[in-house]
Order: C-alpha cells, then structure tokens, then sequence
C-alpha cells in the first residue's frame, strides 16, 4: 500500500540540496557529511558519536518540495487535522503558517522549537519531517484558487465514513522513527496552531521500526500482506510526474489523500490462504504476483488456470487497481494503526491510507471508483473517514511554507 | 521513572541461561551465539544478514522468571487487563495459561502462534517479551492463596480513578520494539483468551526506539526529565533482592503495579525551569541532583542555600520518593503514554507507570502515601488508574506460565 520500509536509507532529497546549490540545507548546527552530494544520501547527523544513532539522522527541510512525501517512511506517522476559527483571516493564515514553518524547521533539524517547554526532547530528530497540507477551507479563507479537485471526494458505495475522520481545513503530517520524537513535535506545533484552529481528528500510525527490516524492503499491513510494491519509486521521472503539481500557486506541490480504511480481521482470519492471496493477485508469502516467483515479477493478467479461469482474478485487488491509462498512477504512502481494543474486540485495526498526486481527480478518484464497483478486498475493509488536502511547495531558508498562496 | 533506554543492549537474562544449563533456551530455529554464556548478552538472532537487524533480536521466554521485568525495556509496551468470564473455572485458567504460554513462546521467539492468521508478521521479533501477571479475581478463582498485598491500593488524596484503567483478574505485557510486531502479538493473544476472558483496558505506552540514543541513557518522560536515575540494576543482588518474591508459589515472582498518571503539560509549560527542577530536585538538562553535576552523582540531602534551604527542597519527588528505609525500594519500568487529542486539548499526555517489586504493602505503598502526603509533583500530575498484579515465575521447556499456582 505504500513506499519502502524505513529501514531504507535512500532519499529522495536530491534534488532539493541540489536546488539549494548543492549543499546540505537546514542542517543548523549539524555537520554536513558527503563529498558527492549527488550520490550522497542527504541524512545527516546532529552529533558525531562513536557508532552513528538512528535518532541523530536528520532530513532537509528546505528544498522546491516539502518533506515527508518523497522521504522513505518513517516509523511512526501522525496525521491532524484542524479546523480554522471563525475569524481567522489572510492576514493571520500568513503568520500561522510561518510560524509553523518555523517550528517545524527547527524541531526537524535537531533544535528545540522557539518557546520550547521542552527542549531536550527535541534533540533526538530521527529523521523527522513537518508536512503541511490545506484543505478547500483554508485555500478559500486565503483568498487563493483552489485547484478543481480540491474538495471531498464523490460518494462511493464502499464509504461507511465518520465525520469525526473527514476532511479538515489544514492537515500536518509529522513522521520520525522515534515515538518521542512524534509526541514532543505534535505538541510543540499544536501549542502554536492553538489561537488559530482546533483539533478536529488525530489518527497515530506505524510501520516496522527503523533498522527492524532489512533496508529497501516493502512494508506488510495488519492483513500480512506486502503492501507498497507497484509505486512510483522516488528520485524517477515517473515518480516526478505523478506526484509534483506544476500549477499555479501549488507547483512543486502536490494532491494528498487520507482515507481512514478500516480492516475486518476477525473476517479476514477465517479466509483460507488461497483466497487471501486471490483477493489482492499476489502471494503472501513473497508479494510476487499469482504468475511469478519474485516480488517485483511483472504480473501475467492473460495467464490462465488449467481450467481457463485468470490466475489472477478479475475482482482481484490488483487487477482492479491498476490502471491501463498511465496517467492514472497514485504515490502511496499509508501508515497501519491499531487502537485500543476493547469489551468483546479483539483489534480494530486498518489502514491509514495517504497518497500524493498531482492531480486527485485525474489519478486517484478513477481508481476508486473502480475499486468501488469491484475488488474482492471490499469484504474485509471499509473507509470510514475521508480527506484531501492540497500540499503547498516547500521554502527556501527565510520563507515559509504556504508562501506561493499566502505572501 | 524506569529502566535505562532500549537502546542498552545489556540484558538481565544471563541468570535465567544459567538455570537452564547453560545454554540459550527457546531460540527455536534461531542459532544460539556466544561462547561465554555468563559473560555474553542473551539476545540472539533469527537470522544472520550481512548486517543485524534489530527486529532479529530475541529475549529468551523460558527461565527462572518471566521475561520483560529484568529485560532492558522495549521501545513499545501495550498492558491489557482482561476479566474472566464467569464461567472459567480452574481447570479453564490452566488451559488458558497453557496456551497463552505456548503463544508467547512461539511469538517471542520470531516464531508464528499455532493458527496463526498472519504467520509473516511472526518473524520479526524485536526482542519482544510477554509477561502474565494475575489479579486478585484470577487467584481466588484458581484457589490460590493470594498474597496479603494482592487487592486493590488504599485510596490516596491525589487518586481521581477512573474505572476504565483499573484493576483487571489477568494483564498482558506485551513489549518490543517493533510497533508491528507488538500490533501481531497482541491480536494472537487476544484472539486465544477471548472464549475465556474480555478486555477491561488496554493501555499503550512507548520510550525512544531501539537504537534512537545511545546504549544505557536513562529514559526521559513528556515533562522532559531524565526519569529512571535512581533504580535497581538487573543482575546485581540488590536488584534480586527487590524485585523476586520467594514465597509460595510465587518465589521468581513478583509484585506488579500499573498506575496511569495522567502529566498537565499545560500547566507544567507555565513553571520555569528553576521550578520545575525544584519540583524534583534534579537538573532537567543532565539529570544530575541539584547538589552535583553528573547524573548519578549522589545527592546531598543536608546543603543548604546561603539562605539556609535545602538545596534539594523538602517538597522534591526526589527527596520525597526515597526512603531512609532500605526495605522500601521498587524497580521502575514505565512507558509514556501521548493519545490523540481532540478539540481543544493539545494532548492527553502521562505515564503508564510500572513498577516491580517482591512486596507491594512492604516496598510500595510506603513511598506512594509519603508522595501523597507532600510531593511538588502532584501539582502538575494525577493518577487516573491503578492496578496491583501477582506476576508469577518463569517456566521451563514443557511448561507454562502460572503452573506453580494452577498444577
Ligand atoms: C485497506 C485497504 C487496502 C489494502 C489492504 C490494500 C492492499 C494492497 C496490496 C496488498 C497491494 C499489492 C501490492 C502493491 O503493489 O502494493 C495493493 C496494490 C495497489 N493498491 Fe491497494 N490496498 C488498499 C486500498 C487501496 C485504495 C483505497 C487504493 C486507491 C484508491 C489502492 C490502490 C492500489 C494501487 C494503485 C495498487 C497497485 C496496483 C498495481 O498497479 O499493481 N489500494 N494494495
Ligand atoms: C507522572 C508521575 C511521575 C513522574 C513524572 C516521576 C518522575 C521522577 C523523576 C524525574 C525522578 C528522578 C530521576 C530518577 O531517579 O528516576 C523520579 C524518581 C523516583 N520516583 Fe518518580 N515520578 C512519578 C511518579 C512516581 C510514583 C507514583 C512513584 C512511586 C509511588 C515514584 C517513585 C520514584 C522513586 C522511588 C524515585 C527514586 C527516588 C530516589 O531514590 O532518588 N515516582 N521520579
């Protein structure tokens, strides 16, 4: 369902130093390290200790694109809505939103944030990135043209939704491999966002640790299945093109989706393997698709059974979400959570879906709809809350995110 | 408030190898490293990549005790409190225990649960423990004798319980420091207990993850302090001496209790930081007592500022929390908690606070009802659940957990 695990190291940054002049940007008090910055990943660490620590690694802030979309997952994923006040003006967007953007630099970089109650906290960044979204709400309050699929998606027939998981007027995604580090960040940009919006819904979601998994490999969701293997792979023209808007105020920006998706397990574990692995067209085992060995194979759609069925289904998830059209290509980006069971539950767990592409109505709602009419996953999940929010560009040293909208 | 970071590698187990003759018992498929068993970490490995994963890594479940006390804690840890159907008798718990052992077992070892419904997400262990600890109600319906200190605390004036985190007949540590890893064993658990129990309450709780600082830094809580100085070492005596009961069948056993206390940080972030160090009389930056300058330098209780106050103020949790009573000692393990907020609530932060030790009336409740009495603390903290446990000992190859009670 989405990127590579966070055991991967690579980055997708490049350019983004490379827009910087070359060097490593937003470091602060860190040392650069690299001589080839075009080869070299562009993690970096606050301190230089005896054996580098996951912890100390940090992620650019600056660059032509924000952060935390074309970055490997990370660990832990926060996503939070909130919902502007009344009177909240242009005016005031623009400070919010420098000062959040203040925030975030810092606390990304290994600083403490201005004013921070709790500033040790913040010296462990685990390569945290601040990712700022708007929705139709704060794009109208800004006076500014909201792009035509900025809005919330048609209805599908799949859709139990809760208001309580939908839409938002601005969305921050803030993600780092250390849980501490997400708690102290959230609360930091929360205490500074608190005179201007209210909290309208939090979702908490993880992946596989950093350093769990060997590096590069694809992360599993809570059905056990390799999820994240067919995506647009960052640092690739083709990721380019899919995922960064060249339009207007949001070029070098881009669409994001956040479906809350939740997963019937107690349904899903009474399902034989064999109609596990037909539901999607791939094993569970491998990922590799029903007519190939190795994860990356390319799928046979025309392969048959010896009794003339697909071998990979026709309502299978797979064939069912991939589309003919290339231009209906989405980056995923999806994060598991798992609340606290309770009474006769035993889990409720699902999905945080997240995908980023230029244009939302272009790319993804096709392969909704699609999936809406048929994909045997449809038994065992059902979206229950639903957001899409425009990604401004990111900044240069000195500006702020939302610039291009707000300045 | 607990045990050094996850990021030590150090592990109390070597006694628990020793009693089972000196090898690494229940490493399944894994291969047992190490030459010098009494001088090298229990952790092993569940395969060997060109370079170890932290998700490899296993503790050791058979032993003398149980693992996840004297185990160096994980970044992740989930506490569920279950109740027993009314119906369960004691034939009925010496199933459920066998089972929930052969799970664990399996589990902590990166091996798949019987039946299990997602086997690939078994073989990441992350040095994942399972730890059983019984309730008043599991002990009398077993017919045990209950330990004189096995119900529920006196009250105490900071207590604003709820019933929703209190007490429980049967609590699940479930502890590693992989998220998805604690997400699968939790639901395998879970799915076995529920034809014999229901979930009361769950709490979540994380620290920094695996490898985020380096080896051995104490952790700190959301308030920023440096929490866990002043503990019990595994592996000294001291530490045995605390911690493992020997009565009954509970010798290798323990007292366990579960406190969470829910942290205002709103009202923490207005005091500045010469008060808030006062509250505990420690420096928040090191860590160090107020009469020192290294973090485990030895406090001076008797100096005095040149205006004749304690430099340690008498009002200090330090102060407060230690006894001149030797006897009055517990081994802390706590995890933070951070739930989502909503509204206008910026977070809804505290501490899963845990604690170990070998009598509960005679080691706990003296220091809680001294910290009742004055503790600067209390002004920015409150307990808001609390719950006592019987954790019984260890097992060997063939047997499960709470065999000495229920055999
Ligand atoms: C909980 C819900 C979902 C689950 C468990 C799930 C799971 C999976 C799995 C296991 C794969 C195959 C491996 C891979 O290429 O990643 C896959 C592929 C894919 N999924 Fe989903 N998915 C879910 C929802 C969605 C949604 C809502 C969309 C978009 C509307 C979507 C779009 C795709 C796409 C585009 C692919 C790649 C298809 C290809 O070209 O091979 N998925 N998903
Ligand atoms: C949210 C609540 C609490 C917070 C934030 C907190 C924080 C701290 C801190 C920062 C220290 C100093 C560093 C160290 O030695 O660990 C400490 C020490 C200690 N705390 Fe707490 N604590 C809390 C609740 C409790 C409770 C409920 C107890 C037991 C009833 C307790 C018992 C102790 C003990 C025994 C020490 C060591 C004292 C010494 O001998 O120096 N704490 N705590």
């Amino acid at each position: 369902m989405a990127a590579p695990e966070s055991g991967a190291r690579r980055s997708g940054s490049t350019r983004r130093q490379f827009l910087l002049g070359g060097t490593v940007a937003g470091v602060g008090a860190a040392a650069a390290i690299g001589i080839d910055l075009a080869l070299t990943p562009s993690i970096t660490t606050v301190a230089s200790p005896s054996a580098p620590l996951n912890g100390d690694e940090i992620v650019p802030f600056h660059g032509a694109h924000q952060a935390g979309i074309d970055t490997d997952a990370q660990a832990h994923g926060t996503f939070i809505a909130l919902d502007l006040h009344d009177d909240v003006d242009r005016d005031q967007l623009r400070r919010l939103m420098r000062v959040l953007s203040d925030d975030a630099e810092r606390l990304t970089q290994g600083r403490a944030a201005l004013a921070d109650s709790e500033p040790e906290l913040a010296l462990t960044p685990a390569r945290l990135t601040v990712t700022f979204a708007f929705g139709p709400g704060f794009v109208s309050r800004a006076g500014g043209q909201a792009p035509a699929w900025l809005q919330p998606l048609p209805a599908f027939g799949v859709d139990q939704l809760r208001d309580e998981f939908n839409d938002g007027d601005l969305l921050l995604q803030i993600a780092a491999d250390d849980p501490v580090t997400v708690a102290h960040a959230t609360r930091m940009l929360l205490k500074d966002a608190r005179s201007f919006a209210d909290v309208r819904w939090t979702q908490q979601g993880f992946r596989r640790a950093y350093g769990s998994v060997a590096p590069g490999t694809t992360m599993r969701n809570l059905f056990g299945q390799v999820d994240g293997t067919t995506n647009p792979r960052p640092g690739t023209t083709h990721f380019d093109d899919v995922v960064w808007s060249s339009d207007g105020w949001l070029a070098g920006g881009t669409g994001m989706v956040v479906r809350r998706i939740h997963m019937n397990l107690d349904k899903w574990d009474k399902l034989d393997r064999p109609g596990r692995e037909q539901s999607v067209g791939r094993s569970l085992t491998s990922g590799a698709p029903l007519t190939g060995t190795a994860e990356h194979d390319e799928p046979d759609f025309a392969a048959k059974t010896t009794i003339g069925f697909p071998v990979i289904p026709e309502f299978s998830h797979m064939r069912r979400a991939r589309p003919d059209d290339e231009t209906q290509r989405i980056f995923r980006r999806a994060y598991n959570y798992d609340e606290r069971p309770i009474g006769t539950e035993v889990s409720d767990s699902g999905l945080i879906f997240v995908s980023f592409q230029a244009d939302i109505d272009a790319q993804f709602t096709p392969i909704q709809r699609r999936l809406d009419e048929l994909d045997l996953l449809n038994e065992w999940t059902t979206p229950i809350g639903s957001a899409v929010f425009a990604v401004p560009p990111g900044c240069s040293p000195g500006g702020y995110i939302g610039e291009t909208l707000l300045a």
